[in-house]
């Protein structure tokens, strides 16, 4: 093996080391640096892990388009990448992200994670 | 409909509103609630959320196992939960815990997350 082909091998371990799930696909956690607030939680396949860390930018796969989605690229809240990694079992990443306006939700909330449970009398209710 | 028919509605309301994927299973993260550090991914089903609330404690449906998995049952290092929340599409949950001994990880770490991706001179590597 080459220096040039020993690199090229190496180069790709990392991808190989994620357990991608029969869709090919990886769970990624999305955390605002700065706060630790959870922003969100999507989908990645290779070619978007590799973009991710390429642009310096979170890019997804988007199931529902099944395509390429780099995040923001519409909207401009783009998620600036300060970290990326992987679970023990290697199929969950967490990136660490500043996220652009601190706008991570379509709906245009700070978090996806809005809904809170609140057990009222009438029994466990989702609330904004 | 009588009031407590209305009230036994409304208590599985809230179990329907999650969008369980086609295993019957909803995505969790565990946020640890005094740091902000993501602990680790797991998934819940219908049962196992309900045990989650019933308890105060991360119950978890293991998908290699296929059973039922109140976690910490065997090391101990269960996870109080502080507070439960959704996101806006209803796929995900986070779940903010107090971790028991700090240890949420089986490998005995604090949290799953503990390998960070390095870019060295021999490209990208995933590193403790």
């Amino acid at each position: 093996m080459t220096s040039s082909e020993k690199n090229s091998a190496q180069a790709s371990d990392w991808l190989s080391q994620v357990s991608w799930n029969d869709q090919g696909l990886v769970a990624v956690i999305a955390q605002e640096a700065d706060t630790g607030d959870v922003l969100m939680m999507a989908w990645m396949n290779k070619e978007s892990l590799q973009l991710t860390l390429e642009k310096g930018e979170a890019v997804y796969w988007s199931r529902s388009r099944k395509k390429i989605w780099h995040k923001g690229e519409e909207s401009g809240h783009v998620q600036v990448v300060k970290s990326i990694h992987l679970d023990c079992d290697g199929d969950t990443i967490l990136i660490k992200v500043d996220q652009k306006d601190r706008i991570a939700c379509h709906t245009g909330a700070h978090s996806c994670f809005f809904l809170d449970l609140e057990v009222t009398p009438d029994g466990p209710v989702w609330k904004k």
